[in-house]
Parts: structure tokens; sequence; C-alpha cells
């Protein structure tokens, strides 16, 4: 008979969702003593501050088990009241479908999309090993907390998981402490067939310390397991628990029927028969919450933490006030001073570079004010350039700034997003542009938890040549753009590309995509007032020299050097132009109509020059204008061959204008 | 002092890149001796017919090593010439930068992304095993070929390695071998601080026979090694090769520096005297020519496969012509009037159904007709509903037609990749429409390889409710339109959902998204005409009632019911409207203009409506149109009332058309 504690769980979620009508009861009811033996008795946390500096991460990757997580919040006394649960996946509620970081006080992360929770929870575990290598001194280890995780078959089926626990068993992430749900069931039943891989075995070859074969509703196994995997230090731990999905379901117990769909009330009945649970449906006798409640032993916690800070306050008030700063996300002082210093350098050298290589200078200059900059790359450090003078290489001593995250850019930007969701760090991370489909899903995830990792992407257009079409981005940045509430930059020259590593470091709301070139671009001299411009996302980079502008021409990135080349000509040829410099769409579009309007005058034709797919570009041309754009894949030749094979030429821009006007 | 049989190798790509001034020299040089012994002393082909149906399948997974793959396929006798190979990597060669499908003879599928590769060769084994169960008799084993894979650490690295090669074992594909170039380095140097994980132990852990140790520079080892690989038939094999990157170079052997860029000429030279390779560039002796060329031994193994080819046709006619015709990926006779009948069943039967059931009632069909496919999903079978009355589970003995790929959505798309690929079967496999972007990059490389796979793709919108913004699909329809030469059918009813099947499964030179809903809609009645036009991917599915129609209402899948029910109250408040349903904008975009212009008439105001991001169809729409979409993550609550929370409602577009006329 399952203890009455874990029992809770197991009714809370059969109720809610039976209330809710949809949801996924197996796996909370098949988790419930991981679960309770971990939070009761091993979780280190505070209820009434869910923020707690040095709490322990938790991280349900498995999140269609939210009932599991609500349950054990609501349970523990943090914020989320029996109401809550009764509104379980009703809109505005505390209680999504899959926990949503932001909502609910507790969530550490958005999980549901499979993987990426233990990614996320690497991130978070890697950036306590930084941040204790940084801020701890003797005798006072003010960074100091373990991440759990809990995960399930789908979870360690993803390639994420590979990409990620692979990383985490170089980097030696003891305190990384997985519960694998082993209940060899998902969706489409027994995994038998489609997932017989050894996990001990795998996880070994990741140099992971296992525990294997341990009964998942056996609250003494699971206890001494999780006591092991503590005392294994320096690699992470995996604890293999062996459990049946829907445990203590009367009839439906080990069977597919309980993961995605509420038991029945028939079958809620009678499992309250069978577990003798007496109790009304979201009724929990007070022995239990008085069982589960952690306030009293939290306050404590945060107090005994917050006592030894005092004293690191006293003996170390600088890097006191840093950690402070960085744990609440703030810029340091002067940020903005810093910025515009380095732009007025950037504006006297006018280099042409490669917008990869302006980066690298922008990070050289953000680096210096921001120590929270954990930089990387996806093994493309040297054509990303993201590395810079002050990078120190991440090792498994944690004392680095700089992580090689191998070839694994979905598990890059899921570890970045648990960096950033930790706190204390503030992640960039760069792969190719081709590449950021590999990592698609977490931008996304990033972008809906409303964090602001950098997305950092060199290589942007057929300008990296003989690469080919497999490398040549087309519609990648068209497709990051539709992402809500993603900042996509790509900058035409250093002073661009500068103002869009500032904001993107400056940002606390969302990500960004910071875009780049492989090839050189000129340097383009602009006013004062035109440098401010850049950060409203578009902007008037040339007005026409004569009166009557006939065409406007709006350009990206390595395209606006050849709109200011074709507005030469036109002009020459009487045609006065207005050439737009939009290097952010997302931030062009959240400026008031006066604004757009003065940029993207009413009634003119509008060009748009863009090296990837057309589409996109009729929000801001319309079906009168017109677009230069790739709607074909790329080809393998040198880059400049290309862009006159795909019309990116001074005489075709021209005859389009012509032949619009 | 390596053989001058694979110095032939080192020599051409090492020329051929410094000729280009770009390309990798390191992987090839590090990878000629595997690659001559696996070539000339295993390779089961025909470089006259590059497309014999029994060959073995070579896949260059670290396609970076294009140069390896080019000078094998030059030295062996394919059409191929020296001067193809000093075109390397220029426009319209046959030798682009990275392989690619259908732009070189012998190249088998395009690689370049890391990981994809391997996941195709997973694809060509499971498409052996099935074939060979459905079409070899007692004495005919007429489908009995090896699948032979080159990978580096990079493609090891990558997630989408860890999910076929998990699924590659538990399906015991025991033709698969892999050779895996493990020279300890990637772009960012030694790999040790990166990827330190036991690839041996991992791969037992995945069920497979390993090689561990073999020294990749020692002939003998190969040999002895792909030997004891194939004398293992039940488990895939994976053979360790401890190379050296840029094996040979004078002074750069074991550096990243060969990595990525030419060795530079005095290199080259140096390397020259060190290898003591005395001819000029581009420049092979006849007599390694001739140990290399494998037309007789091609000829000869064609001529005895035709032999017992011509045999099997006289014992077993009927399976001979299949064998054939699914071979050459033609359709079976009277497929169209089978579609035909089909559809009049469905509108006959008229059923307000969900289109994924919908879907799941077209499979029902084609399966009957088209034995070749082969179905599967990520692990939401009961979700996607992909199986059908006629579906059979595969299993270690390949007898069935439906994968189980489990949740590997990259994973699976690659497969689905190699399984096109090898031709005799047609895939489809099926996930949340939110995971196409887990698979994404595999989507563009069957576009990019003008294959055709059929990704299913269910849940649509937050009509799929409770599960929230994790799981409901905002901006996935419109970025999956963004991929060049990718079909994308959102239909709204069980009619256009057999089109969209029937389209997807004749297609030829395109892959097809299907993308369906989770919610049940209405069957609209339609004229001959109308059915007809579903396949222009656009049409007028309600014209107005009454005389000078004000408006155009443009909407696809879910939403043509709304602007149906709108066009009733409009028409009833004196604004005539047209409506048109647009399920698959690639095939409208290649209508001509008289068409486009029927169905959208110039000069009358548009609104598109569809569940998810706007920006895609400004260019129906225009500046001076609307559009009802969703410009923000969904949320967790009943579809119902998501749909009027976002303003998927008859009023709110009435309210907007009357904005707007």
């Amino acid at each position: 008979m399952p203890s009455q504690l874990a029992n809770a769980i197991r009714f809370l979620a059969m109720d809610a969702i039976q209330q809710a009508n949809s949801g996924h009861p197996g796996a909370p009811m098949g988790m419930a003593e991981m679960a309770t033996v971990l939070w009761r008795e091993f979780l280190q946390h505070n209820p009434a501050n869910p923020k707690f500096h040095n709490r322990d991460r938790f991280i349900l990757s498995n999140g269609h088990a939210s009932m599991l997580l609500y349950s054990l919040l609501h349970l523990s006394g943090y914020n989320l009241g029996i109401e809550d649960l009764k509104n379980f996946r009703q809109l505005r509620s505390k209680t999504p479908g899959h926990p949503e970081f932001g909502i609910t006080d507790g969530v550490e992360t958005t999980t549901g999309p499979l993987g990426q929770g233990i990614g996320n929870a690497v991130g978070m575990a890697l950036a306590e090993k930084i941040l204790a290598s940084q801020f701890n001194k003797p005798g006072f280890d003010i960074v100091d907390h373990h991440t759990y995780v809990l995960v399930g078959d789908g979870c360690l089926m993803e390639g994420i998981s590979h990409e990620v626990c692979s990383l985490a068993g170089t980097l030696k992430l003891g305190k990384l402490i997985v519960l694998y749900d082993d209940n060899n069931i998902s969706i489409d039943g027994k995994v038998d067939n489609w997932f017989s891989e050894n996990i001990p075995e795998r996880f070994q070859a990741y140099g992971w310390h296992t525990v294997a074969n341990v009964d998942g509703h056996d609250e003494a196994a699971l206890r001494a397991a999780i006591t092991a995997a503590k005392a294994e230090t320096e690699k992470p731990s995996i604890i293999c628990c062996k459990t049946k999905i829907g445990k203590g379901s009367a009839n439906k117990e080990g069977s597919h029927k309980t993961h995605g769909a509420p038991l029945g009330t028939e079958e809620i009945t009678a499992t309250r028969t069978a577990l003798n649970w007496q109790h009304a449906p979201f009724s929990i006798p007070a022995e239990i919450y008085a069982e589960w409640n952690a306030a009293i032993a939290g306050e404590k916690l945060e107090q005994q933490w917050q006592d030894q800070f005092t004293q690191y306050q006293q003996q170390y008030p600088t890097e006191a006030a840093e950690f402070l700063r960085r744990m609440a996300g703030e810029l340091p002082q002067h940020f903005e001073q810093h910025i515009q210093t380095a732009l007025q350098e950037v504006c006297a050298k006018a280099e042409k570079i490669a917008t990869r290589k302006a980066s690298q200078n922008s990070i050289e200059v953000l680096a210096k004010i921001l120590p929270e900059f954990v930089g990387g790359s996806a093994d493309l450090t040297p054509s990303n350039l993201t590395d810079w003078s002050g990078s120190v290489s991440i090792t498994p001593d944690h004392s680095g700034n700089y992580i090689h995250y191998g070839v694994r850019e979905f598990g890059m930007a899921a570890i970045m997003n648990g960096l950033s969701l930790h706190g204390g760090v503030k992640p960039f991370g760069a792969t190719f542009l081709m590449f950021s489909e590999y990592a698609r899903n977490a931008l996304r995830m990033a972008a809906l938890m409303e964090i602001n990792p950098i997305f950092v992407f060199t290589h942007d257009s057929i300008g990296l040549g003989e690469d080919g079409p497999t490398h040549q981005p087309i519609e990648q940045i068209a497709t990051l753009r539709l992402i809500p509430n993603m900042s996509v930059w790509r900058p035409c020259d250093s002073a661009e590309s500068l103002i869009a590593w500032a904001d993107a470091a400056a940002a606390s709301t969302h990500p960004s995509c910071l875009i780049f070139s492989r090839q050189g671009l000129p340097f383009i001299q602009r006013s004062a007032e035109q440098l401010a411009n850049i950060r409203r996302g578009g902007y008037v980079i040339k007005a026409s020299a004569q009166k009557d502008t006939k065409a406007i021409l709006i350009a990206t990135g390595s395209e606006v050097e050849l709109a200011l080349q074709a507005q030469i000509k036109l002009e020459q040829l009487g045609i006065p132009t207005q050439v737009v410099s939009m290097p952010n769409t997302y931030k062009f579009d959240q400026q008031d109509k006066a604004y757009r309007d003065s940029v993207l005058p009413a009634n003119l034709p509008r060009i748009a020059i863009e090296a990837g797919v057309s589409d996109s570009w009729y929000k801001y041309v319309g079906l009168n204008g017109a677009i230069i754009g790739i709607n074909r894949f790329g080809e393998s030749a040198p880059a400049e061959e290309l862009f006159k094979e795909f019309g990116f030429t001074v005489d075709h821009v021209v005859e389009v204008v012509q032949n619009l006007v």
C-alpha cells in the first residue's frame, strides 16, 4: 500500500484532471513516491520565497506530468491554493496544462517539449558551478545547491538528452541528479519495440554515476539512491526508478491508457476504495498537509543562508553587491555610457569587416562590462568568432566563462535557457544560422518564457559561398522573425552590430537572435540621429539627395550596401530614392505610427532587398512593391558569383526600381 | 607509409581544395585508408549504373569530407571526370562543397548538416530489410545489400545520432555498418573538454556490435574489422577507427588547422615529398586508376543480380513487376480512379470529423492502393491517427509496414528521407505540428533533395486546447510554408484531406507536409469544379450569393468554417463576400495568373483568417487588407474558449470586414 503522503499527489492529480476533463494522470501517479521522498526529505527550498537564491532547482522534464508539480507546490505550501488546482488547464489559471515559467511560483522552467527540461537543468547545474567558482570564498559557500530533474522515457529518447547528458558528464556536474521514471510505457504502448537501450550503460558511457534498478515505489530504496547520488560529488547521477504508470489506479495501473486522459469518475472511485482514501475530491486532511508543509523548514533554511550572506557582505562587500546585482539581472552602472563610448570608437575606425568580426569586437566591449557573460559555441568558435581576449574555457573545474558546447546546437540552446533561468549569468551561444534549425524549439521556449539568452548566428546567407545549399540560409531569417517575442537583428556594419549586441545584452523580457555575415561589409557613416535610430529597428540610412523621392529601398545586413550603391545610380538616372536600413523588424514594428510613417512614407513604391525568402517582406512593401529575394535553395560557388547569380547586383536593383516607378 | 591508393585520395582532395581555395582536407585525408579498404574490397556497386537496385549504399555522414567521396567516385570509374574535380565548389559543377543528391552520380544523399547522414543510412538499412521481407523468396535474395556509413565526431555529438542509432539497435539492422572517424579533433580543437563519452560503451547500450580501437590507417586492421562487422548479421556494427586528421600532411597532420581550409601550396608540396607522390596536381598514374577501377567488377555484379532477377521474374512475375514499379517510384495503375471513387464516398458521407481522422480515413484508402506505404509516428500513433486497418508494426523481423519511431522527431524525419532515397517504399511519419520544429532541418533536406516523403502534423492550432502554449502551433504553419520546394497542405474537411493525401502520395519531386486538426470540422459541400480545384491549392469555396462582391475572405483549415459563417452574416448585413479556401499556398502560387486572379480578383479588399501568425498573409491581402491571426503565444484552456479569446468568432470577422469595406 503506497503511503498516503504520496497518495495525496495521486488524488489531487486524478481529481484535477477529471475536473478539467483533460490531462495526464499516469505520470504523476507513477512518480508520486519519487517526488514525495525527494521533496520531503531532500529538496532545499522555501515555499514563501520561490526565488530564494540558493534553493535547489527542481525540473519536471516530462512536463505533461504537470499535476505532479502543482500538487507538490500546493502541498508544500507555495502560493498555489486548492482553487488553483480546481482550475487546472483553464484560461488564465496558475495551473496551465504544462508547467509555465512566470505563471506559477516554484515552476523553474516551462516544460512539455520533451528533452528540453533536462537541458535546462544541465544549464542550471552549470550556472551553479560557475557562480560558485566566481563567488564562493573560504567558509562561504553562498552558491551551493543541487539541481534535481525528473525525466521519462520520452525525454531520454529525444536526441537532446544525449547532447546535454554527454556534456554534463564531461563537465562533471556532480550536483545534477536525475530521477528516471522507467515505466516501460509510452504513448504507442510498451516501449520494448522502439526503446530497448540500456540506460545505465548509456549514462556510464557519458561518465555518469548510475543507480540502476531502484523500485520507484519503495521509499526506502529511493531514499538510499538519492543519498548515494548526493554522496557522489564529481559525476552527475541518474537514478533509474522502475515504476508503474498510473500506479494505484484500481484497474488501469501499468496501462498506457492512464497516460493522456482522465481516468474517469468510476475508476477514480474504485481507486479511492483500493487506496483507502476516504476524502472528497480536492480535500486533503490537515495531518497530511502538516506532513507536507515545508514553510517552517524553508524559512529556517533561507535564514541560515541569509545569516551567512550577511557575514559575506561584511567581508566581501564588492562581491556581495555584485552577486545581488547579477542575481537580480540588473545591468551595471554606466552600461549605456560604455556603449556610447564604444560606438564612437567604432564610428571613428569605420572598418570594413565581416559583421561576425564586428560581433567579436562588440563582445570584447561588453564582456569587460558584464562579467556575467558566459559565451560559447556549438564547436564553431573560430568561425562564429565568439571568443574574446578575456574568455576562458570552462572545464571540469568550472572557473571559466566560455562553453565549448560541442556539435550540439539544440542542447546548447536548452542549456543557455537553463543558465538564463538560474540567474547570475548571461549566456550567449553561437552556431551557423542554418543550424538555428537544429535548436529552433529551444529558441521558441526562450521567447515563450520571456527570458533573455542571446543566440548568435553567423554565415547568414549565400554570402558564405562554397559550402553550398546545405549551409546557406534562405528561409531562416524569416522564420526566426516569426517567433513571437523574439528580437532578430541582422546588422549591416560594425555600428549596427554593436547596437544589436548592446540591445540584446540589456533586454530583460525577450531573447535575441544576432545574425552576422561571414563576408566583409563596409562601414556606413551616420549622423547622431541615425545612430540613435538603429535601436528603433528601421531607419532612413540615406535620404534622397534630390527632392521628390520616387521609391524606397528597404534592406538588411549585407544588402544595405547594395541598396546604397543602387541609390547612387538611380539618382543619376533621375530616380531619387530613400534607403532604409531595417536591422530588426521586431523593434521597428514596436515604434509609433508617426515614426514608422516617417521611415516608410505612404504612397511611395517600396522595394525590399534581402538575400532570403521574399514572402515576409510583403508586410512592408505590399502587393504593389517589389522584393529582391531568393525563393529557391542556394548553390555552391564563390560568394561574389552567387550574389550575381541570384540578382543581387546594382543593375538588377536599378532595373526592378525602374520597372516599378 | 600510407599506400599510394589511399594517397591518391589525399592528393585529389588536397589539390581540389587548394584549387577551390576552400574546403575541408583534414577529414578526407584522415579517412583515406578507411575508404580505400571499404570501397576496393567490400563495397558492392556498379559505377556504370549508380542506381543499380541491389547496390550497397554508402553514406558520407560527415559531408564536409566531400572530396573523399568525389575522389572515390572518380577513381572507381563513375561519371565524374578530373575536370569535375578541378571544378570543386564552383557554380553548377558536379562537385559542390557538400555532396548533393541528384547532382552527382553515386551520391546517395545530401550531407553536411551533421548527424542526418547516419539517420538517412538507418532509413536505407531499414528499407532494405522491409523490401527483403516483402520481395525475397526462397533462393531469391533479390534485395540483399549493406549500408555503410562514415561518421565523424560531429555526427556522434549531434542528438539525432542518438535517436537513430538507438532505434537501429532495437530494430536489429544487422546490415548497417558504421565506420567512425575517431580523430579526437573538432573545430574548437581537441575534443576532450566537450566530447569524452565512451563510444563503444554507448553503442553497446544501444544493442550494437562494436569494434573498438581499430587503427584507421592500418588497412589489415580495417579489413578485419569490416569482415567482423559483416559477419555479425543481427546487430548493426560500429567500427571505431583511431585516425589522425589530415593524415599524411607533412607539418599539419593531427591539427584542427587541416579541418576547414586548404593546406596551402607550400604544405602540399612538402606533403608530395613526404609521401613520395611524384605526380602533378590532378594527375593520377594509370596503374593507380587501374587498381581503383570498379567498372568490370561492377558490371559483373549487376549482371549476376540481373540473371537472378530474370529467373525471379519467371517464377514470380507479379512480384517482379511490382518490385520494378516500386523501385521506379511509379504509381500503380488506376491510382487516380481510386482516389476519385474515394472522394465520392467522402462527399456522400459528408462527415463532421477532425481532419486528423479524415487523414486516417485517407490513409486507409491509399494504403490499399500503395503497398509501398511505410507509415509511422514519433510515439503519437493514437493522437496522430496514422495507423490503419492493414498496418503492422515493424519489429526486428521487419515484416511490417508501420514504424514506431519512439519520441524521436528529428530521427524519424531523417530516417524517412533515407527510406525515400532508398526507393521501393513510400514513407509517411507523424508528430504534433509543434514538434515539426524538432525535425525541421530534415524536412528542409527532403525539400532540397527533391524527394517525396510525407510529413504528417496533427494538432495544428490553439484548437488543441488545454495542452497550452508549448503545444499550440502559432508560427509553425507559416515557417513550413517558407521552405522552398515544400508543399504544405492544411485541409478544412474530409474532402480536402483526401486530396491532400492523394497529392502528397503522387508527388515525385517535392516532400509534403500534411497539417491536420485535433478538433472536428464540418464537411463542406462543393461542386465538381470546386472539388477539382482543391488541387490548385486555393479556390472559391463559396461565391457571393449577391452581386457586387465587396470583400474576399481567405481561410485555411479550421478557419474555413468560420469564414463561411461570417459570410452568411455579412450577406445579411448587405456585404456580399466571396470565401476562398486556401489549403496550399505552394500549389496556388504555381497556378497561372488568370486562375489566381479569378480566385483573388484585384481591387477587392481581402481578409485572411488563419489561427497562426499574420505576417505570411500580407502576400495575399497586401497593405490594405486585414488579417485575423495570432501574433502571440497561445494559452491553456478548452479550445472553444481559446478561439473566442483570440478573436476567431463570427462577430469579430464581421467587424473586421465592416471596418475594411
